[in-house]
């Protein structure tokens, strides 16, 4: 047998370019609008809150875009991660499917978030800003961006979800190390933070609410700008790294994927690993491939939300964009995925399932974690709670392989290590999570309130 | 400026043997003691604990010893460790010096622990053993041997330094996570342990006092041996990877180490990175080597301990071995490097010291969180408390170089990342933590208590 069970690649294989999806589908994304107006927005409308470059990739065509060698550089440091073949956990599964992995974890702040925060701080950088503001949930984007800011000099400003904010303070510490200010959200330090809290005192905030509250510090403050963890293009875009790094690496194995499997919160990590394989398919480079997206039972904005224009924060500020959405008023459960509990999905991967590129699937928390534990002792790395989702979709496709009795390949994205999350661990074990159930007249009513035009 | 930081090897440079510095000393190791008869032991003594193949290695005199595949092959998973060059600390340092870090912290475990913890499964496994038997300190000596078991097929229990217990819910978390049984120690569940909380109800543990109650278990259960994660020659010898390893990849940086820093506790990752190094010096093949251990100020084994026989644990149930101690009844206070709270030091290094190859000094704890920070804001990766004694040492090297305006190549090892120890950061970042006095008085005590022959 065969016991290979890691794929290595050399420095020199990190991509030189991230690979842009916009200039492979088949219909061109549609626009994004001014939340005052309602029209299309200019790169200047976007000016205040993100740098030029960034805008450029906002809204490129190109197929191919430079990764600039200072942020190449600082991926060598952990990149290119390593893609593992799960042989353990097959013999485990007594799955005829084989299972690769392509593992994130291996980055300093622990998941795939560093990929598009080191380029962001980059960019911002060269621009003279002076200082990011952004928000977290779980804290792996905001832990990421920290670090990116101290390589670069720029200061740190995070809102952090409330609940997250109070369940992970070790997140938090990980962010103020690196030397940013963390703010639980809803805060009284912005407008918007007290409108908020003077409607619920106790809020426990949401991904909505803390982009609200980061875009109107970085839109007041010149020396400011504002940055974003996921659902925007340029953030996808940055990712494309995992799924360029993962072709050449199933290459090596002297195997392909025939189902891709990662879970969607904002979809970053999802069309990272993703978007690299679908663009061969649009590109007619290969067929017989399967994307699943793997969402939580209780905030499925791909299979339970509408596929329409909608806001990406709770207050409104930020432009519209056509997305699956549960509505941008919706708060998701406090299940422990935190980094899956947002309202909208990113419009290129909500543009990739409605072109029948990728499907979707959802998992409910104790699905999620049993997967994870499964997966622990089969690999000895226990995954993220986001990642759990991934797994639980992998196990799935493994078990339909042995139940059809063929083999088939199954590439899944285990985007983060679950080492900040192991309260959540410790309660599944003490039996005390639960499946939240489908909140389905909170997104009814989230959902009615749309905008319509 | 050559900007390559990492250093990677591919898997075929994973070592194929382990290295055994007793084979190269000036002088034979002194003979290991039975606790009884004060004897040198027989194989036959250390059975009821040991597979033979591991009381094989811990009397070895060959130089280079076979991994085996199985062994290997679960190395492949994080192996080779990556060598980094610490461009940007040396910048925020503004020094002369090349600092090169072998990290360590990409093990799944989070730390240098599986290196042993996956050999040692492999051998008990091989031999018929049902279950392994063990103490941890800090938690990474722990969970590392949790997850090799679950590899293995192995049952694992773990008696847990009750303050460590206490203090890091997450750490045992893991290893539950990785289906071990965790115990508070001193427990009510051994002879020992009972007795010790007799006398101190509110005993906060050490590790002398848990290996006292894994031995118990392990020594009573026929099919049950015992496990160490530090000090015996074994545990030394397959730390040996890390060394080697670095020796290849400071030939492909076309570099060599003049200093080697690692921290000190029971002495594993010291010996790890520095035994293949001694090793050139004790053959001939190299000079101009220093090495430095660095040892908490409050638990300063090798610095203010005596180089004489004493006892691993507590109870007197182990053997007697010739180590730097400060007497096996110290408890060591409660700072945060849980894995540096050992009375004792390995013999072998014990010995190196002994014989001139290396010496010794002391960082406090605020001393050693300064560099942690430092060195997490310079190159991402948040070390663990452990491993910040030793970016410490790294940092005083460094500087002495730019004072001497010399540059000099210092390699360090960080043994572990410190993600589970984060409650350690937000409390030295809010200016919570002190430095422990040291604790003259208790250590004269243990010290008058040496045994006598």
């Amino acid at each position: 047998m065969n016991n290979q069970v890691k794929f290595l690649l050399q420095e020199s294989d990190i991509p030189q370019t991230w690979y842009n999806i916009a200039a492979d589908l088949h219909q061109a994304p549609a626009p994004v609008l001014h939340p005052g107006t309602h029209q299309p927005i200019t790169p200047a409308d976007l000016a205040p809150l993100f740098p030029e470059a960034i805008i450029a990739q906002e809204v490129s065509r190109e197929r191919h875009i430079a990764i600039p060698e200072p942020v190449r550089d600082i991926y060598k440091q952990w990149r290119p991660s390593p893609l593992f073949r799960a042989r353990r956990l097959e013999r485990a599964l007594d799955t005829p499917a084989r299972i690769y992995y392509k593992y994130e974890g291996v980055s300093p702040a622990g998941s795939h978030k560093p990929n598009s925060a080191i380029a962001q701080a980059y960019y911002n950088k060269v621009e003279g800003v002076k200082l990011l503001v952004t928000e977290t949930g779980a804290g792996q984007w905001g832990s990421s961006l920290a670090m990116a800011c101290n390589f670069f000099g720029l200061a740190c400003k995070i809102f952090m979800v409330r609940v997250s904010y109070n369940q992970k303070p070790y997140r938090r510490a990980l962010m103020e190390t690196f030397g940013a200010t963390v703010s639980a959200s809803p805060s009284n330090e912005t407008a918007v933070g007290c409108a908020m809290l003077s409607k619920d005192p106790d809020s426990s905030g949401s991904l909505g609410m803390a982009i609200s509250e980061a875009v109107e510090i970085a839109a007041q403050n010149p020396d400011a700008k504002y940055a974003l963890g996921s659902v925007l293009n340029h953030v996808l875009l940055h990712q494309t790294v995992i799924g360029q790094e993962a072709l050449k690496q199933l290459e090596m194995a002297g195997d392909t994927a025939d189902v891709i499997v990662a879970c969607t919160g904002g979809g970053s990590n999802f069309a990272g690993i993703a978007f690299p394989f679908i663009g061969q398919v649009l590109r007619g480079e290969r067929t017989g491939l399967r994307v699943v997206a793997v969402e939580p039972a209780a905030c499925p904005s791909i299979t339970r939300g509408h596929y329409a224009y909608d806001y990406g924060d709770t207050a409104h500020l930020t432009p519209l964009t056509k997305m699956h959405t549960l509505g941008s008023t919706f708060v998701p459960p406090g299940f422990h995925a935190g980094g899956l509990r947002y309202h909208g999905m990113a419009p290129l991967v909500s543009q990739v399932v409605a072109e029948g590129l990728a499907e979707a699937t959802t998992v409910a928390q104790l699905e999620s974690f049993t997967a994870g534990v499964q997966f622990a002792r089969a690999e000895g790395i226990v995954p993220a709670p986001e990642a759990n989702h991934a797994v639980a979709g992998a196990i799935r496709e493994a078990l339909r392989c042995k139940e059809e009795g063929v083999s088939r390949s199954i590439l899944v994205n285990i985007s983060g290590h679950g080492h900040f999350d192991m309260q959540a661990y410790t309660d599944f074990m003490a039996g005390k999570l639960t499946n939240y159930e489908y909140p389905a007249e909170e997104i009814a009513m989230a959902l009615a309130g749309l905008p319509k035009f």
